[in-house]
């Protein structure tokens, strides 16, 4: 399981595992045995997998049944070659999660989905996932009333401190990230945004062990840049995974393939992330159409996979291109990195403000760079 | 100028100064003398004013003039009776501030930037402002290849903290406020949400000084909460100020009259203000339909103030109702503020997660709560 | 089941027996047995209900089973004095729809469908249904390269037109309504709006017997205003039928209780149908919370009708306001009803443009008119 | 002026002549000379441009002076080689259309704005335009309950009505097209989709010389697929004009270089428009950067062009590709094409609709289908 220099591509066992069930209609897949996703996926050059509790374990299992399913994944792993990249609890699937699971206005739902998550970080430790993840998918409101959002953001920092404690008390060494989404399945979730999750974790006790698994599709959801809140989450230190899918803008979440929107902003994505010397797993969270018979499922992987490095080839191109090189000096980008000020005093800044009607005749020829972008996206420089 | 009991209301005199200009066409109404706005707001029973410096100074205007058009405002204030809430300066008319100003891609912008905005700090001090405000409405990009995010946020940080320390150094004893909001005037705005924004302020030097101007439209055209956005702020100890307007979701910023959409978000956040203590000028950004002539200005104004009162006093209706009270416990609304977890053992907390069927029968009476809230609202308990 | 005075408001069997479940969860109620919805939504006050085939009829049910179903359903209706507003067919549950139904690329599933409507329309004949609606779900794509657009518009054409030729020759009476969704459960849904949908009719064979089923949150979803979709549809004569809910914009498809959402639309909304003289179902297309129980459900119901009531109170109230009367003629309001036109020579008409300076400065005391809307709907003039 | 076989690029005038004001800031570049303009898109290859009346002839010029200007630029035109792709008027520009042009409230105001069009009309009549177009920028609503949109609709009626009259009476033989937006200048425009306008068409009394212009930007504010309106606008047989931009969803209208945004949705738009043997002019309504100087202006425009050309060039290498072929066949795309029906019994159409569990099992193979788009659009296939 020793990572390569190759991308560390992951899927999770639900997203080439999804059946195809939406809202208006039933799956139109059979479930596939977590081992079959095992070996298909080492077949096709993933690196690993990632989890839910209930992903490998369903719910109810016997303790003794656990073990052995435990038992029977870790071998298909070793034989696949295969690590695990993340794993994390379903707080969502189950009817008593209904009002939410950390902000549940029930404190004893609170408490069964702390105990189930510390179960899910035991299992997460047992296949030595390398991060454990916290989505928040019900910790929610359609009806603003009933939670003061100040009690439900308590409640959902109480929740993560016990958590890491538990982790480190069991010296697991995990370290956690959490997953922001606007809406759906609640009307409006806690922790919208890469911002909000952000500003969260400088809330917590242990903040230096927690920071984010942001998703393409969630921050599209809402209309904000993804190469934006990236590039926030990454100034702040705390890109600790990420998911990868593709999502039209206010839309239900759409999970498609990593590529099958936006073409434009994951080159950005991808270039970013390639410079970044971010090394996390790459983690497609996204699944097949629902009109995909089983083949289509492992096309659609292969699809996520092959059109992230096209674009992280086609983002070398680019920054080794003369004529990009040209274009970002004409903008001005480097000059960026410079500090501003350097001991100023105040007066002559103040006196420099004279002189805007002299700094607003250059142009900053971002048409051209971002021709070029499409350009070399599309292979006309190559 | 001292406040009294009474919601301390105030309006920008760029709001009800709004010339009705949009990018379709030119103004419709004459530009008024900011002199006769705080005699007009005066008489409609405003608290006070907020202002741009190019709102009282226009851009270029020679010192010795510049002090003339202070004092003759500052007589105004007196006569009126009326305090000045925030003061702010203009970064984005300019057309040197075209590519961002504090963020720049040429550091001669962001040097007059930081220079016009000591300028802009000293007008807010002379005026007594409570607060300074930054919208950053120019930092941002269209052209995602042309800012470095991470280098932009930096830049970002460096002029607020030199801008601080530069109040500090003056005694000048002011708060700051950032703005958010997510798009336009440019395609994509660093700090787009309330919860970047409450990030970025946990990395700057001074942060017990600087907190937030959230802004109704800003949050709404990304499709957020903008009760949870509050709560999330109110929760960080970080509403210093807060901008009231309508907006629907996914449009330009339309900056309607205070309660011209939403109404229930609208009352969900009056009463989360009401309620939380919070003791800042309640600060109306918003602007008359560009259809209204200059009386329908102050019909504008007068609405915004008569529909926060009429929410104010539903809201604390609403808190009184004995079937209010039922539904808000039969929602478990209470509990919310009851900690999860009391030193118990994992192993208990795990065996509780076995009872999650028995958890999910209950229901929350969440229909009845928000069916209260609308019926409240539309006056049907009074 | 004779119809009164009094609105006459349907349920769908699928919204009050909605059993909770999402995409990320499962169902949280238990099924409801029809005739029980039937009784309790006759002591609710509702006029009637809805259906599609499935909501009645389980799929594969052996026909004689099916006629028993039937008979005792109708004893059910006769019973409780509930008539039936509209039926329809479940053309999107089914996996064999999972590329659509009368545009599937399969021609056998397109042939099904159709087959599966004609059943479909015996149904609503036999139970008295007024209408029969055409939802197409899954006619979209996820990928715009599967479909021509243009032959899927074709084959859409030819299934409406061979089952509106089935009902007529059949002698069933039956008036169809189209309903138009944008997205979800496909990504992109042909006729995706009141307006597509408009023009399509007035490409069928049989015209003057289709209409349309317009839905609060379909056109909502889009950010599309629903007063002014529902006013085209009136005015081309078209409003066969409404499916009222409530929706936030740019979200997943909420089905929120009448009322939860953008009530001063939705008073817009009742204002124009109570004066339109509408005389078709006032269909609740609505379900409860999922974090309800079997009880919240008929609190939902009950909302949804109190909420109608109340609106339907309070339009009557703002036409009769003199205050109201004024400002709809400061605004000019009633003028628009005057052709702008008389068989005026061209010249004549060129010369009065020389005017537009003078024509400028009257002002339309929209702000005054929309603050009384808002203060109407929130009981302020009662 | 002879069309070639090369693509019939056209600009309006003001879309290179966009002079960067925007809601928050003043103009960035000056006003360009439309001479000039003919001249520099004559060089990089333009085959046309388009123009509102005020583009060419400013408010209030005199008529011996508009004979000057409409002389020298037509000799401009003939120099350059250039035609005239499209006519409009400027209906939202003065102030005087605050309330609307059509449908203003006041009945003087659509007089106006009617006697001004027959004057555009015959501007674009004598510069043989092929198309005069109609935007209602302003035919909308802030306040629904000013406007009975029945009445809105029917003033924009007869509006059109009487102008197509007079082009017809006057044998100018112009054709017309009508151009939908959803919101922006106004909260809600009438006829606010492609759908909506392709209704309005059929009320007319002439409605054979009326089609429509679809703007990229304007379906895609509203989150409507672009390509699928065209296909209902060629269905119809109603494309008779398009402008081509880029936009993101959900936001402020951005008329971005085509190109900028969402080159897969792009990419079937040009595709279905190459096949489609649509031969209108391929009109850029998109203007640069308000960051950009002049220069950067026809980088833009060359941009636009260039993006177009290698989209098409693309299109038709992916329609060539034997892997596409084998994957459209592999997702039936062709069988749409295929009648349902036969004039089949009904009875045989029921009986093949139990069959739908064996219908189900099939796949469509759409992921492989869009990989072939996203990898031929990278030119990954080349």
């Amino acid at each position: 399981m020793a990572p390569t220099n190759a991308p560390r591509f992951t899927f999770g066992l639900w997203t080439v595992g999804n059946p195809g069930r939406d809202p208006f209609g039933g799956p139109t897949r059979e479930p596939i045995d977590p081992v079959d996703s095992v070996k298909k996926l080492g077949e096709l050059g993933a690196w690993g997998v990632s989890l839910h509790d209930e992903d490998l374990i369903p719910w109810g299992t016997p303790a003794a049944e656990r073990d052995q399913i435990v038992a029977r994944f870790k071998a298909a792993l070793d034989e696949a070659g295969l690590g695990v990249g993340m794993g994390t609890t379903n707080l969502f699937g189950h009817a008593a999660f209904k009002d939410g699971a950390f902000t549940s206005n029930d404190r004893k739902v609170r408490r069964a989905a702390i105990g189930k998550s510390m179960r899910g970080i035991d299992l997460a430790a047992e296949l030595s996932a390398e991060i454990f993840v916290f989505w928040g998918g019900r910790e929610g409101t359609e009806v603003g009333a009933a939670k003061d959002p100040r009690d439900a953001l308590e409640r959902y920092r109480e929740a993560v401190n016990v958590l890491v404690d538990y982790s480190e008390s069991n010296g697991y060494g995990l370290r956690f990230g959490i997953e922001p989404k606007p809406n759906e399945p609640r009307g409006d979730i806690f922790l919208p945004t890469v911002g909000h999750a952000l500003h969260f974790i400088t809330t917590l006790d242990r903040p230096e062990l927690v920071g984010l698994n942001p998703e393409v599709a969630h921050e599209t959801m809402a209309g904000l840049s993804f190469h934006h809140a990236i590039g926030q989450a990454l100034w702040a230190g705390k890109l600790f995974h990420i998911d990868l899918n593709s999502q039209r803008i206010g839309r239900y979440d759409q999970d498609f393939r990593f590529g099958a929107e936006d073409l434009k902003e994951l080159f950005l994505l991808v270039r970013l992330l390639e410079n970044s010397g971010y090394s996390g797993p790459l983690h497609f969270d996204a699944h097949a159409y629902r009109n995909e018979n089983p083949e289509g499922v492992w096309e659609f992987a292969a699809g996520c996979m092959r059109t992230y490095t096209a674009l992280a080839e086609r983002a070398k191109a680019f920054d080794e291109l003369p004529q990009v090189k040209e274009a970002l000096a004409a903008a001005s980008a480097p000059d960026l990195a410079q500090p501003s000020v350097d001991g100023d005093d105040p007066a002559t800044l103040k006196a420099e403000s004279d002189a805007l009607d002299e700094l607003a005749t250059r142009g900053y020829y971002n048409e051209r760079l971002d021709q070029l972008v499409v350009e070399v996206l599309m292979g006309l420089h190559t």
